[in-house]
């Protein structure tokens, strides 16, 4: 087998401007990060480096909660530990489903065994505090569980409101903040957030596979009551919860919590390259400053959808409601979307987004996060797309992109 | 919150020697690899170093399953995506428990609501064939899992045998070769394994992050029946499998089949920096060999047998069964087992490893794994443990070890 096995050339992958809705290019220091030397699981300085990335994350997420902790896996992994920890099999969960991400919470809690009840939004609008409230007063859930920012819209669903809402009834509240963390407002403690995940990938800078996630005292004694230490670790001190055991091992994050907590429990082995990169991010993110990178984001996508705007490109949504770094625009009817993007990224080296179910074909996404939320990108992106726009024969307006997102950043 | 958040001094982890049962010092080029640049998921070059991970994983397992592809998570990870995709409840699987992670397969199959029966072998011992064909009569299960080499005791469960028995009466074979890939034998086709899991941690010398696994035909088609497309992502050809649908989206093997098939079904966003990682692995091993890797860890397992011993200490466990890559040591009774591992560490920068369960406290485990298969490590750890058990007054005998561990490299 061995001579037969083709090894392939030395890992070179091409430079990209990754423009679209993530992931994007990581910021060098985090690259740095992950090359750095692996120490073991419990060496006193690898566990001093976990305690920092809980700290870290308590800042990234404002918050006070002492369960602040990484799963190991991609964002998605951070959306199942929370919801299969939280919810038993029957309990009610209501889902607010602005675009592709909703219909995923859904369809992990229908795994869970939860029953589901939805408040479907048509795509490129959000949720109001009201129409979630009639529908907790009428079905009473455990849980509300929505994400913040869907990139496949390209909306940012307000949080604030409905954190009181959630509040005020009881019902523990859960975001997945994957694609809007770092550069759109985040409160976790002050809008009432119980449980919150999130991805390096966007606007965090850093490479898929690791999930900060954060939880509520609240939620993180309902997920006890669950409790169950495995066998060929448990010793006689461990109180199991009286509730129904947690359907995963992986996910099960009242283990998670002891892995990280001060007993130190074993679990898996921690991702040491993806933790270091976890907290280069989060480092990068607070170095900056939450209201500063924010900006950032906001003046970057501002600029950009001015540049759409002024090549006459039409935007999609509700431009009052749309998340700071990704802004979707609709291709003009007479060039193919695939083809001009295939020549962005084979001439230009530039990425942007293709989209999912009903804007398939209709739109593009372009993003500005973390390390690219910055005007050389915006600028380039822009440049780039409008001289392939002309070459595919598009009506649009030329020499105009530019200058107007230029002038954004005076 | 800004200013009251400490960011924490700049990455610098301290130069560690890692014998212990892994995760151990990756390989040079596994750490440049992981810094490499970002690139989108779909990207054309991203696609094309998926594959080439399925193909040099095809040679690491010595397989032609096409099903053989990367889970984003430890490998522990790789354990529950088979185990929830091939397992419904009710479903009866037979687990021979050699060690820790033998209970640990037991606990997953548990919260998957499988029906389990269990070979209990007291730790130090192995599981025969002849145990696994009587119980596999009396039980007809549906899925045989083990582990190979379970490092809580360091035996190595062969499984060539137990395979034949398994492809006789029909039962699928899965194991978790996690801590044994790349340092001992594992022929995937020929020994009949269905699925086989793994992680980089140990013998393949990369980060924790990254689960390799394999599935044959069989398997997979067991798992394609259970088969449900997301909503948002669903199309008219979509064919679902009629069986219970697999409790579990993340570990979702019939979707993840998909994503690394030719449609590119979205799942989770590949974890790119991990992914390389794992690539790097696989040629790095497949580059040197795979006789030649498994004679190198041989050779370094055996001359730190032979100066272990030559120091008077004496060995846990049946020898003739041990896996090639880590040895459990008694630790003598007239000193703190983990005193001398903390003084190891703080003087020497070596980790060596404690043990679980009923071993607690009697034994060390070293190992001698991936890019610390070396002569230079296990002269380096048998001169520092025998001075550091000098200082501690053990009875041991002194001067001979680091001679006898060089005896078998001549």
């Amino acid at each position: 087998m061995d001579n037969q096995q083709s090894l392939f050339e030395t890992l070179n992958p091409p430079q990209r401007l990754l423009m679209g809705p993530g992931p994007i290019n990581a910021y060098p220091r985090v690259h740095q990060a992950l090359s750095q030397s692996l120490i073991g699981q419990y060496d006193p300085v690898m566990t001093g480096y976990m305690n920092q990335v809980q700290s870290l994350y308590r800042g990234v997420f404002q918050t006070n909660n002492q369960h602040t902790l990484l799963v190991d896996g991609t964002a998605r992994s951070g959306i199942e530990a929370v919801l299969v920890s939280v919810l038993k099999p029957g309990d009610k969960v209501l889902i607010p489903v602005i675009g592709r991400f909703g219909h995923l919470l859904c369809e992990i809690a229908r795994r869970v065994g939860a029953e589901i009840r939805t408040i479907d939004i048509e795509w490129g609008g959000v949720c109001t505090a009201e129409q979630v409230e009639a529908e907790i007063k009428r079905f009473q859930p455990k849980l509300l569980a929505t994400v913040q920012g869907d990139t496949s819209t390209t909306m940012n669903q307000p949080l604030k409101e409905i954190g009181e809402v959630c509040h005020r009834h009881g019902v523990l509240f859960y975001c997945d903040a994957t694609a809007s963390i770092a550069g759109n407002e985040l409160k976790v403690d002050e809008w009432h957030l119980d449980a919150v995940s999130a991805g390096l990938q966007k606007c965090l800078g850093g490479p898929s596979g690791s999930s900060p996630i954060t939880l509520s005292e609240q939620c993180a004694d309902v997920i006890n009551r669950r409790k169950h230490v495995e066998a060929g670790i448990r010793a006689d001190h461990h109180q199991e919860g009286g509730d129904m055991m947690i359907q995963s091992n992986y996910f099960d994050l009242s283990m998670i919590m002891d892995y990280w907590g001060p007993e130190r429990l074993n679990h898996h082995t921690e991702a040491t390259s993806m933790l270091y990169a976890a907290r280069e991010c989060a480092r990068l993110f607070l170095e900056e400053g939450i209201e500063n990178t924010i900006a950032r984001h906001k003046q970057a996508g501002h600029a950009l959808a001015k540049g759409l705007s002024a090549m006459g490109l039409r935007l999609f949504g509700d431009q009052t409601q749309k998340m700071n770094n990704v802004v979707g625009v609709y291709i003009p009817e007479e060039v193919q979307g695939d083809e001009v993007r295939a020549e962005l990224l084979n001439r230009f080296g530039i990425e942007i987004g293709t989209s999912f179910g009903p804007l398939h074909g209709k739109i593009w996404r372009i993003g500005t996060m973390g390390y690219n939320a910055r005007q050389d990108c915006v600028l380039t992106t822009l440049a780039a797309l409008e001289a392939i726009l002309i070459r595919h024969r598009a009506r649009i307006d030329v020499g105009q992109a530019v200058c107007a997102a230029m002038e954004c950043y005076r």
